[in-house]
């Protein structure tokens, strides 16, 4: 048995109370403060929260073995959660960033052999293992700012072939790596270049053949479909989604992006896990979501990167929808892997509090892949993923913005990153 | 003598060819970049600059004394400078940020006791130790983010006591810490609040006896005031400023930030070394500015924190005046210590390239605070304060958004913060 028992923190943010169902509307501002906090953690778990007097002497026995992280004059937070990446890519894009800011347009960038195909060729042509290495870093990156477990999708492929590389890619730097990794299929993420003429051709290979290999695959937990006008239908994503749910694969979606387009709507009645993005969602979209708790998933980094509006997170809350926030990591509209920037972005762009943003980045995070029980908040039982920010109050980390205040990660009850070195 | 070599660079970045007069228009977006890119460095000067190959046979005889670094499939920039910042100060104000996103408007905060006025209580009642003690980490925080020159205004004492208290902390700091202070006198801040019935007699004693104080202390070498509409007017900025040069002090200008209101124009009349801010320019500003070469130094952190609309950059650099960012670093309207940032904020925000942003913050930065000829390029001669950025190219340091890239930064010739650790 090994201990570890973090003690002294001005404040610890135990985000306590919503493992078994996301938080909403107040809750989300509620983030079970203990002042000068202490965690008691026994190899991979947590035991206990409470003071620092307080397990100190109900611990003080066990107090000689234990390793002892003082957090005087800091936050003790949950490990961040990011519910939304497209992690596993070749290549990156920032001539056409460059070519963006000088004034050219998306479709000149596309005539240019840029876009979304762009990194599908690239990911296509890649290796295993060239995929592996020019994803990991980007997991150091997500571990350096505080983030103790992704979401990743498959997309790039276009062809089970490339899918499944892409997600045994995923698996493997989940099993190679601290920070853990959680697998989605997203065959539908836009329709194949050879099949522009005939999507629907295209849709009958996702369903038929792709998801029941997913499923079997056992690489992938999520079923993910790109909903959005030129993409995938709300017709052709109801059916996507419903296939992968009869193969056990829980539905997400992309919903909303670029039009109000009924994807919303379709998360709810399909008992989608999440819908993300809803910048553009109908009322009657929200309404459904809250009935049903589905997680939207925000992502204000992409609204920010692509100079567009961001989605109405205030309303969303309001709206009694769970709201979790993601970097939505991917080379052509958000090549950020840095939470704490989107809980700026949260807070400045969507009208929520730094304690929603806080909520939204760990436990609402962790429902929106369905790890709410086990991760995502600081309590009895959980798994030991926190985050220590160099700040003495959780208000100055985003007060003090444009920084990463990420002191230290431990993860399953070990030190993974500290003082700016991955241990 | 000492010898540092670094080698290998996949850019270095030399911003070469504008120290006697910064960029402008098109000079803006030219980086005179070396690939494969060396620099040689005695003691703390610049020697020389070339590709890898060609210094390593120049330097062959030295090159068993020096101390190498290989950047290899990284950049190399000169230092970042920040010539914008209300670097010492007392207290902190992350609750009013609180209530700002909570609703509450300004004037709320103020008379709950906030705004700027809850800064200057906190500064006059400070200690010189205090004042030191709490601003030292904003320069540690500069220097993980690359900033190795940073300006300091004075401006929350409002009696010449604090004011001159303020400046002796920001010179003990720039001689203490290993990042260049530069001092600006800023007595006219806000109308001290025991005078805001009779701000002309506050005006006088700006004038008459705080900056003759000023110079004479040999503490400031810039005067800056705030021109705003309930702040100084037209006319009392321009006697400030005109009084600040007749004792030597360089005139600077908070200008146009809330509406047009003239102070572009008094900037181009009376010389000034920059105007800041400057949403709100006026055409004829923009025009007088460039004509007499007057540095805009534009605070997109501010704007963003505001949750207001930016200036408009590029509008600036197509008038042909030369740009500067910075963090405007400062407890009420801008928290953010990330240059790095300003220059994302630059191109999402002001429609400025990477490069446009890049020249912004080295060499226009430096002269925006008459720096130009000895910082801000990597170039025979300067001073030898440089970054190396963990990626490959140029655009990557803004592409990959919200994240600090900073891996090594080297004043005066020597290593000052290395892979996470201030050296
Ligand atoms: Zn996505
Ligand atoms: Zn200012």
């Amino acid at each position: 048995m090994s201990y570890l028992f973090i003690k002294n923190a001005n404040e610890l943010l135990t985000v306590a109370g919503s493992s078994s169902s996301p938080a909403v509307r107040e809750q989300m501002n509620e983030l079970s403060i203990i002042e000068d906090g202490a965690v008691w953690i026994e190899n991979d778990r947590i035991v206990e929260t409470g003071t620092t007097p307080d397990l100190e002497k109900k611990y003080a026995d066990k107090l000689r073995q234990a390793q002892v992280i003082d957090a005087k004059g800091k936050v003790v937070a949950p490990g961040l959660v990011d519910p939304h990446t497209h992690l596993v890519f070749a290549g990156s894009r920032e001539n056409e960033y460059n070519m963006r800011l000088q004034g050219a347009k998306y479709m000149d960038i596309m005539e240019q052999g840029g876009g979304i195909h762009a990194t599908t060729r690239a990911t296509r042509k890649a290796s295993f293992e060239q995929l592996y290495n020019e994803s990991r870093p980007r997991l150091d990156s997500f571990l350096k700012h505080g983030v103790t477990t992704v979401e990743a999708k498959s997309g790039y492929g276009m062809d089970w072939e490339v899918e499944k590389r892409q997600m045994e890619v995923a698996k493997k730097l989940g099993e190679d790596h601290i920070v853990d990794v959680v697998g989605t299929f997203m065959g539908a993420h836009v329709i194949a270049e050879e099949y522009k003429d005939d999507p629907e051709a295209f849709v009958d290979i996702v369903v038929n053949d792709m998801i029941p290999a997913a499923a079997e695959s056992g690489l992938a937990e999520f079923n993910d479909v790109f909903c959005e006008r030129g993409v995938y239908t709300p017709d052709q994503s109801r059916r996507i989604l419903e296939a992968g749910r009869e193969h056990g694969l829980l539905p997400k979606i992309h919903a909303d992006e670029i039009e109000p387009y009924g994807g919303a709507e379709i998360a709810a009645e399909v008992g989608a896990v999440s819908a993300d993005h809803l910048l553009k969602v109908s009322d009657q979209g929200l309404k459904m979501m809250a009935e049903k708790g589905v997680v939207a998933v925000l992502l204000p980094g992409t609204a920010f990167f692509l100079m567009t509006e961001a989605a109405d997170g205030r309303k969303a809350i309001d709206a009694g929808v769970p709201v979790a926030l993601s970097t939505d990591r991917n080379p052509g509209s958000s090549p950020s892997t840095s939470m704490p920037f989107m809980m700026n972005l949260a807070s400045l762009t969507m009208g929520m509090t730094p304690a929603e943003a806080i909520t939204a980045s760990t436990i609402n995070a962790a429902h929106a892949i369905r790890r709410g029980e086990t991760i995502g908040s600081i309590e009895a039982g959980k798994q030991a993923d926190l985050v220590i920010w160099n700040i003495p109050n959780h208000l100055q980390f985003t007060y003090l913005y444009g920084i990463n205040h990420t002191a230290t990660v431990i993860k399953r009850g070990r030190i993974a990153f500290d003082n700016g070195v991955i241990v």
